[in-house]
């Protein structure tokens, strides 16, 4: 495995800067011209795949490079993807966009990213005190999930793959200990999505602060905390040196699931044969991405706790306990306002319900 | 969901007896000839995918029908797999033979019956106390457990995919009651493999009962005790109906892995890209047939709650730590008499204790 430095990781990183998803869709990336009446089974296509992540990013990326030739190995040089980096070809957050308008024929990001299009995006990724990836898989492949996401995805001219997860993420970098709910009060940090919210409604303060100025930031103490992703990825941002405390569980999110997303239109033109290709190589990454994400935070966490200067914490049960309360009305204002959120989330919060019935069996000897 | 009644589905399980793994080859399954020089890209294949499972078994033996359809539709007709339950072509226990000597190119089973050809198979579905599935895979395909697997199945001339995983077991069904590790003295229970070494070595009788005759001898006390699989297998086999407790957790096989076996030579003579699309769909396989298991036993785990004549226990602290201690005392006995067993857990082991520093960080909040 090569080594990457911190301010590499950081400057990469830096293209993906909290933008957010409401980017205006330039038209940097011109659609070529095909003959839409029928594509051959033996005709080579060229399509693009554009990325939230930074080129080559440390397993999304990668898993995205990945992917690519998969397809083009399997399809026998039939389709050849273009994988782009964040603010290659497009900025980061035009990538659904861009999918949808047919400017790029793939996407490779986080649904969770959406939120701007439709609240209901950011339930697929995982929930705050949610599933983990291996419910939240049997709740997308067998429990209805997908084809929900489908459907919500219908309307943009999108068809959605699970292609990837984090893992369960950490709960994040303090200066400042957590003891009880009250040490959130005017808390300053970092979180974006529905975490985010519930940490604004414990009375903390979100700050979504470019990813290249959270170190800095944190450091100042223009930030007192900060949640990244997990282990591995955290430490490539260097937290380490200069926050105290590194808080686990990530309760905002317990799954970090990724997605494909291909013009509905263009995927539709395809043969059977490279469509059932698309579909087994997503699944496939799904796997590969997760299996990928535990290994290297397994590694990454023994390095971290070699870091004298941090300490790992558990957020005290107190605290997690009225998180998850705050989840709860946060959850319920999101899915009160919007019905494709509420079809959802009920979906998914009683597969949740019924699968801990049965893994909960299954812990703890 | 077709319905499937106890006596179809037992009827369907005796084909796979418990025969073990000794059983001869039998030259049942004629190697069709072909010209083995090569193989170009568009020639139409068809190969022989022998099985373990009785024809169109519940999630294993469909999943093997659902990959044979993805492969052929994946390669536009190129590969077409034909699919052989159990007995159909071959005895199920000749799988790893058959494939091994080229009578079928392909196979679908757990490594787990395979012990008997070399103990060191038993490893890769899943180990007593041993890590579950999203740990496993990510030892697999990132730790180095796939190198040693394919390692030792070269000397077959076996190329090994894991392709499945029934998610964690059940304890199994009692019609005495555990209350410490004394009441294991005399038990006489179905319980193959790892599992069962150490139930004998606490004392009590493993009881190798072909699956046809198990309710019976569980109904007429012959066996006091079985194992099965996880709540979907176990309600199908009627065992709700006979037994007192169910008992949890499946402290024996916290994850049961399953294989996509492939005759090296008939492998090596595939085009790349036809390579490349069993990789893939072996992959694939892994995850949705581990998300239906998942999906299927919190449904068949509601319908035996609501069995009254049956009591859902876990087993006493107590008797799982004195469980654990044997297994430890049982594995070192199996590697210490076979170096490619101790290469394979050492990586195991030391993989599944670095995991488990990390997801203990994400649980129980």
């Amino acid at each position: 495995m090569k080594k990457i430095k911190r301010k590499d990781f950081i400057k990469k990183t830096s293209l993906v800067i909290g933008a957010g998803a409401t980017g205006v869709l330039t038209s940097c990336g011109k659609k070529e011209e095909k003959d839409s009446a029928s594509i051959h089974t033996r005709e080579k296509l060229e399509w693009k795949m554009v990325t939230t992540w930074p080129p080559h990013f440390p397993i999304m990326g990668e898993g995205a490079d990945r992917f690519a030739k998969e397809v083009e190995t399997m399809s026998d040089g039939q389709l050849k993807i273009h994988v782009y980096g964040g603010g290659e070809l497009i900025p980061p957050f035009e990538t659904f966009d861009a999918v949808s308008q047919g400017m790029a024929e793939m996407g490779h990001s986080s649904a969770y990213y959406w939120a701007g299009k439709a609240q209901a995006t950011q339930f697929f990724p995982g929930v705050p005190f949610g599933m983990n990836p291996q419910e939240s898989n049997a709740w997308l492949y067998y429990g209805g999930g997908l084809e929900l996401w489908r459907e919500l995805y219908s309307k943009f001219n999108l068809i959605p793959f699970p292609a990837g997860n984090t893992g369960a993420q950490m709960g994040g970098w303090f200066n400042k200990e957590i003891n009880t709910i009250a040490d959130i009060k005017g808390l300053k940090m970092r979180m974006p999505g529905i975490g985010g919210k519930v940490l604004t409604e414990a009375g903390g303060t979100t700050i979504l602060s470019p990813a290249a100025e959270i170190y800095t930031n944190l450091e100042r103490g223009v930030l007192d905390a900060t949640e990244w992703v997990g282990p591995y990825h955290d430490y490539l941002m260097g937290f380490y040196k200069i926050a105290k405390y590194y808080y686990y569980p990530g309760w905002h999110e317990p799954s970090g699931g990724l997605e494909l997303i291909i013009n509905k239109s263009a995927y539709n033109q395809l043969s059977k044969s490279l469509q059932e290709i698309i579909k087994i190589a997503a699944k496939a990454l799904n796997i590969s991405m997760l299996s990928e994400f535990e290994k290297m935070n397994i590694e990454y966490l023994k390095k971290i706790k070699q870091e004298k200067s941090v300490e790992i914490k558990r957020y005290p049960d107190e605290v997690l306990r009225k998180l998850k309360e705050i989840t709860k009305k946060v959850l319920s204002d999101i899915t009160n306002k919007d019905e494709m959120s509420k079809r959802i989330y009920d979906s998914y919060s009683k597969f949740q319900k019924e699968i801990y019935d049965w893994s909960s069996l299954n812990r703890n000897y």
